[in-house]
């Protein structure tokens, strides 16, 4: 596929400057711009790369003004950052669609499914189960009994979705994905541990998207809820009964222990830690690798080991840096002070 | 399926206050108790929530006396959170049993299979595996050559072990989990790294519980071990020609180095990191996010990165976060010594 | 398979000393050497178990001088340890060979497959996929759509390789790994995230391990790049657009954030984390679980939370510990001054 500069600007709304009929076949960031590509810019930190690279065109906002010369062809649009998302989805969506039903799959009689869906082959559809429209099923998924997939949803090769769970709609699940795996419960017993039966489910609301190999937790009893619009990224945990609030953002590998409950539209950094049976408020922002012993007030940014307010944590820190200045200090303030008491003693 | 305060008084030889006759069909948390579900009364701090819980029953230990009026039947035990236990365990064997062999299978001929086995389509099974008693294999299950698996182990879907492991009796593997892949082995060679073969194998002793993709690596040579009764969660590593002790317990996303040998009945918060060729007694308590860099000994309880006593890493706490504060006493310091100075001088 | 010490020394060019007819059928450390096992001493703190090893044969280097009697056969070499890395590479390789394709397959029509492959039962293999010479792609492996994969390369169970993606030569990847799942990318509107399509791909150069459940994203437009003979554990997450260099080492549970680059021969312990954007410079070590904030120049050897030179954060480690009696000391001092001052005003 290859488009000119005034169909991207025509299908944007924008401006040309330059060439309208340069033709591009592909993306590019700015700093990496092939001739035959379309960038974009959007950080002002980028700014400089526009004069050297070597993209057919650029999307800039419409306030940009050129300082230099620049040989690429400019479409000046509203927000070039939302319409460079346009395109990538454009792009996106030109791949072929997977459609209908793979001859080696195994789904269950019991089960039913839309006359819409696709499940590749080496997926296994167990009793009961119910898929909605234009659900996609890649090879080797595994639904267990009783499971709900929401229309739209899409489940990446290899994810297991275990008995009684509820996925929504529009959502994705990317490759190797467990949901619904027994909590981690055991009862202490002369010395050894007996396992708790984990009886509740998993419930995925509308609109979540779930990374590669990242594990949630079915409840002991009731639910472990991921709430509508949530973004999970890979390699997380999500323990038995843990909440987590609507258009809330997780970085891969954060751990979040059982019965814990995290408000909405929090942004959680990467390798964060929450212990379990705490609540996190709304419009949380945790750095990553922080460890969050007790519970968060809606509205505050935290940081470190254990978390403290981000002001807090870079005040520790230069401090920490100076200690052994601050030792030093005091050392010779006991000279001093010894020096005094001579004198005084004279 | 439904039961009634009696049937269930009976099965727990417990005493009933209230309505003999009222039915429950599921459990619930006391908190989110629904009519129609039974909850219980095991930690204090949730007391409170027996005089307004919706459940229809509750479970609570014999000494327990009421101090305001409760809706819900009670029914007296001498442990309601073992009841408890025992009523999950019931609604869980209350589910369909798997059994037989699904048509889509690859299992060798030189394979050894139980007649009790379940083993799920898509599952592979190599060459002189050895299936024990009631063993069930979800689908889309991969078990190499030479590998033995004890009676009543469970094999989630999509659990994969390699060639020459061993599974113990009564284990429990969840989805995704990795069994005997290569520990990291490399040695420099000319600016590169050359591999080094592998050639041990892992051993998981009986009653272990293993999370959803979580690693165990193959012993370069020998075994590397998971001990009788141990449980670990979700997305662990554990390197090659690791021990793990007896009945020891492990958070999720806990990492353990090569060589690294961990006592009986430890308790390792999650995100710990253990270094490799460090050996940490029995009975050791570590906390969420810990890194230990050396040897422990057996009673202790450490915290930390680096990891230190609990009590002293709660004083660092607070030392570091009344730093600042200390800057400014011995700032003040340094001014009054200097006034006493001129004092003395004039 | 049996060997004497005769054909172990013929086959290293070692020297005999002690009986050149023991026969051994395996490998052992030397802590553990059992009869009829080769065991080897290449760290010399472990030179005293040599006096006490059961094992049969025991490889050294040829300055060995043994201080006491000792019972097994030596057979003295110029480099024990990479004389057992041969050994251990004999061993794996007597292993059956995997061969062929198996019957439950999934090829597409368009693949072009070599005829030295191996495809084990349940692989799927998809649209316009590539595969080399002597590839071995085990079972419940998912190919997608236009993915190239180099001579020699090996798929462990359950390798999940998302549309688009380049495999190099020589590489490992271990079971469970996913390779081009989506970028964490969404652009909050309303409230809400919308997701932003990932077109890019991931390409992984020769030479390249890749451990069990690690997840390396593919790039929101261009690649993620794992370059030639870099080792990867297992649990990594490597985000979108990020760049691993030539010959890097990283160990289990590292994650990457998007659009990082980090250098050639870098050294990374567990548990680490790079936030984005941010470059790391060539032959830099960073210890276990340290946290990455900054861009890091090269031959620097780094450690802790934020990340400091390896000697400041000793040295802060020591400082910490010993707040408590620097507060003391302060306590003191003031007590002191206040003396003085007393003093001066009689």
């Amino acid at each position: 596929m290859e488009f000119s500069a005034q169909q991207i600007a025509d299908f944007l709304h924008g401006e040309i400057i330059g060439d309208n009929q340069v033709k591009v076949n592909n993306l590019s960031k700015i700093e990496e711009g092939k001739p035959g590509t379309l960038t974009f810019l959007a950080n002002p930190k980028y700014t400089h790369h526009i004069y050297t690279t070597q993209a057919s065109i650029v999307l800039v906002n419409r306030d940009f003004e050129p300082e230099q010369k620049i040989n690429a062809t400019l479409i000046k649009v509203d927000d070039a950052y939302s319409c460079l998302a346009q395109l990538l989805n454009l792009v996106n969506q030109a791949r072929p669609e997977k459609k209908g039903i793979d001859k080696d799959t195994y789904i269950a009689a019991s089960a039913t499914i839309s006359q819409s869906v696709y499940i590749g082959a080496f997926a296994y559809v167990s009793e009961n189960v119910k898929v909605g429209e234009n659900v996609k099923i890649y090879p080797q998924v595994y639904i267990g009994d009783n499971v709900t997939i929401g229309d739209n949803t899409i489940l990446y090769p290899g994810v297991k979705i275990y008995h009684d769970c509820v996925i929504g709609k529009n959502c994705i699940i990317h490759a190797g994905a467990v949901i619904g795996a027994d909590g981690f419960g055991f009862a202490p017993h002369n010395g050894a541990y007996v396992k708790i039966a984990q009886i509740g489910n998993v419930i995925i609301e509308d609109q979540v998207e779930i990374g590669a190999n990242t594990t949630i937790d079915r409840a002991t009893m009731g639910s472990t809820i991921v709430r509508k619009g949530a973004k999970l990224d890979n390699l997380i945990q999500v323990a038995h009964n843990v909440e987590i609030g609507e258009n809330t953002v997780m970085a891969a590998q954060v751990g979040v222990a059982g019965s814990t409950k995290i408000g909405s539209h929090c942004m959680v950094g990467g390798q964060v830690g929450f212990a379990g049976h705490i609540t996190i408020g709304d419009r949380v922002n945790i750095g990553a690798q922080s460890g969050i012993p007790n519970h968060v007030s809606s509205d505050t940014s935290i940081l470190g080991y254990p978390a403290v307010p981000a002001r807090e944590f870079a005040r520790s820190t230069v401090m920490i840096k100076k200690l052994p200045e601050l030792n030093q200090t005091v050392k010779q303030l006991q000279k001093e002070i010894e020096n005094l008491k001579k004198r005084l003693e004279k």
